[in-house]
Parts: C-alpha cells; sequence; structure tokens
C-alpha cells in the first residue's frame, strides 16, 4: 500500500534526522526535553515557571512550536531567556527537521537545557521523535480524569506527568484516586507531579526531579568522554 | 511530490465518501452535527446536555469517536440514546469511511439529528469531512483567550462556538475582550455560546439555535423534494 509506505519512509527519515540532533546535543553537553500537551494545559505556564526555578543554575533556552502566532515566544523572550518560534502552519506536531532548525539558531555552547514546547496536540506529537532526551506531559484538572483511557500512547510513552491547575480541583469533576490507577495501569514508572503553574505550588519537586536528570545526563557523557579519550 | 499526491487522494476519496454520507443523511432527514475541541473541553457533557434539552422535541444519535476507550460512548448510552462507538486505534481524526460505518449502525429512521463527536485535537479533524450538516467547536475557560492566536483554521470553519466552563471565568486567566477581538478577527458570523455544561448555564440559547438549524435543514429538504416531485 502507497500510503504506508510514505509514512514509514516519512518516519525513518525523521528517526535519521533526530539521532542527528541528539548526537549534536550530546556534542554541545545541551539537555532536550519535549513537553507534550493538550492545548491550554499550561506548557508556557509550566515552562515559565521551570526557568525561573532553574535561574542561576541551569542555563536554560526554549523552542516554541505553534500552527501558527508567536504569543508563547513572546512570553519566553519576555523572561530573558534565548527562545526560537517553529510555526508549523497547520502542521499538528514538531518533528526532527524542525528541531534542527531551530537548534541551528540557539547559542547551545551557553545553554544546558533546552525545552521544547511541542504543538498543543496529545496524539500526533507522540509519533515523532525529536532527539529529545526527555519526554514529558503537562496534563490539566480541567480536562478530566479520563484522559488516560482515550489517549493511552502518549500517557505510556513519557517519563514524567506535570498535572497543572490543581488549585482548580475542588471545582471540577476530577476524580483522583481514579486518575492514579488509569495512569498506572499504562505507566508503572513515571512521577506525577501535582502543581499550579500560575500560582507556583508543586514546582520543587517537578525542578528538582528536572535537575537530578539533567545531572544525570552530564554525569554520563563525562563518563562516555571519559571512556572514550575525549575529554 | 509522491507524499503530497498521496495526501490529495486521500482527501479526494474522504471528501466523495463525505458526500455519500451527505446524501444517505437526506434521503433519511437527519441532521448531522459535528462537534470538534480539545481533550477535556466538554465535548461530552455538552453532548448530553443537549441530549436532555432536546428531549421529546428532536430525537437524537451519537456517534463517539475516540483514539480508544469507550467511556464517553458509556455516558452516552445511559442517558437511553442510541449510540455508535468508533475508536481510531491511534488515529487523530475521524473520517467520512468511520462516519459511514457508524451510520450504518444507527437506527436513522428514528432519528433526527446525529451528533458527532470528533477525536480532541483541533488540528486535523478540521481537514476532514465527514458529510456533516454543520460543524461546531466546544472551547472551555481553563484553555485560555489565546486559542485563536494558535489554531485558527478550527475557528474560521466553524459555524458555532460554545464556549464551555464559564463558572471558572473568575478563577482563571481569560480575557474575554481579547477572545472576543481574536474570535471575531477569524470569524465574523460564528454565534459564541457561552455555557457551564455541567452546571447549565447558557444552554438555552445554544439549543434554541441548535432548533433553529435542524428547522432550517428540513424546511430546505422538503422544498427540495416538492420542487422534484419527490415527495
Amino acid at each position: 500500500m502507497a500510503k504506508v509506505e510514505v509514512m514509514e519512509n516519512i518516519l525513518d527519515a525523521n528517526d535519521q534526522l533526530a539521532a542527528q540532533n541528539r548526537q549534536l546535543l550530546n556534542g554541545k553537553g545541551v539537555f532536550l526535553v519535549n513537553f507534550m500537551a493538550s492545548p491550554g494545559a499550561g506548557k508556557t505556564s509550566a515552562i515559565l515557571r521551570t526557568i525561573e526555578d532553574l535561574k542561576g543554575a541551569i542555563r536554560c533556552g526554549v523552542i516554541e512550536g505553534d500552527v501558527a502566532s508567536s504569543v508563547d515566544a513572546d512570553k519566553v523572550a519576555a523572561a530573558g531567556v534565548p527562545v526560537v518560534q517553529i510555526n508549523t502552519g497547520g502542521g499538528c506536531h514538531l518533528d526532527a527537521p524542525m528541531i534542527r532548525g531551530a537548534l541551528e539558531q540557539l547559542p547551545l555552547d551557553e545553554l544546558d537545557l533546552v525545552m521544547v514546547e511541542n504543538v498543543g496536540n496529545l496524539i500526533c506529537p507522540v509519533g515523532f521523535k525529536l532527539g529529545e532526551h526527555l519526554r514529558i506531559m503537562v496534563a490539566s484538572v480541567p480536562e478530566g480524569h479520563d484522559k488516560p483511557c482515550k489517549y493511552p500512547s502518549i500517557f505510556i510513552q513519557v517519563e514524567a506527568i506535570i498535572l497543572n491547575k490543581i488549585d482548580l480541583l475542588p471545582l471540577v469533576d476530577f476524580d483522583m484516586e481514579n486518575y492514579h490507577r488509569l495512569v498506572r495501569g499504562l505507566n508503572a514508572t513515571a512521577p506525577v507531579f501535582l502543581v499550579s503553574a500560575t500560582v507556583g505550588d508543586g514546582f520543587e519537586e517537578w525542578t528538582s526531579w528536572l535537575k537530578g536528570r539533567w545531572e544525570g545526563f552530564k554525569a554520563d557523557l563525562e563518563w562516555k568522554n571519559l571512556a572514550s579519550g575525549v575529554a
């Protein structure tokens, strides 16, 4: 079937370029985190709060992916952080070539960590590797507790879940026990951080965890370089 | 380019089947409404409330589209309404062939209106006609007022917007004046209904409007049949 073959070719090409992105990032010692979420779950707010919390410890950059507009990139730029906007022009996900172009525009030598805000979509971004070291998801309480049933792939594939807008818990129909059971049915290990990105609640645990992952990445790179005689 | 050609062929085939769906629906006098939204905006709650409000006046059926699970179809079935679940198995939108299969399983002779709950996604469903008579969008206040900037296509293409969860307005960062300006910049005519689907606020205007559209559809069909000597 022609359709399937073309799709496989696209994915193959994407995976190859994702591997090249990873190589570039490892060479520069930059850790890439892919933030995926529904529209309006709070990716930008979570990224802004993470930048704030890591200030002075980890030098952050951001790649903003949107179908259209630069509203999020403008907010990140206002936080004084290097940012590149990708407009997909209708496309429903970011892919490795887009990330390559954006990485080439960032001052990688002056950065430790780059956060990618993927297009707001729980389905399509999951299928496209970017070369990231970490995939995480921002979920939000007003979306309801049944999302793991409906979008299982993303819950299976992420390594952490930021559950945002917990300040709205008393006001919306969100059954935490049920959510816990559904998430753990798909993903036995990903930590779930209960936060309010606008208020700031619960962010310390998330940023500590992220910092830990970044430390692990740096240690691993140093060890590899030592073993291969690079450093 | 192979990729583009294949995509065009798929869309052509889809459009042809969408036209056939429309013909089937017109023959049966059934009005098809396509509900599109982000994950968790409240499509199912809005559909359930609409069924409740139209009870006794318009006989409703529902087609539930989800990547996986039947949680929404179960809720609709509990409301005593004929419902068919489509699981796309990873697919990010419904298409005309899926709707065809679902229509064949519904008792169309006993229905006046079928509501389709598309997959939760603001991007991909917009490109695929189903044969529907009306496309509407459910947006929600916690998603934020900037969504028209980021997902312009859906705002351009829908004929009505149900803005849900207005009971959360005092608690979240949602600038109604800005939202109004952004929506009207993309769509000069679609009415925006401010509602709370769980509480029920604002639903009367929406269901009256929908009923009006349905009356127009029936009148148009009768007139066509009269003119062509069918009835």
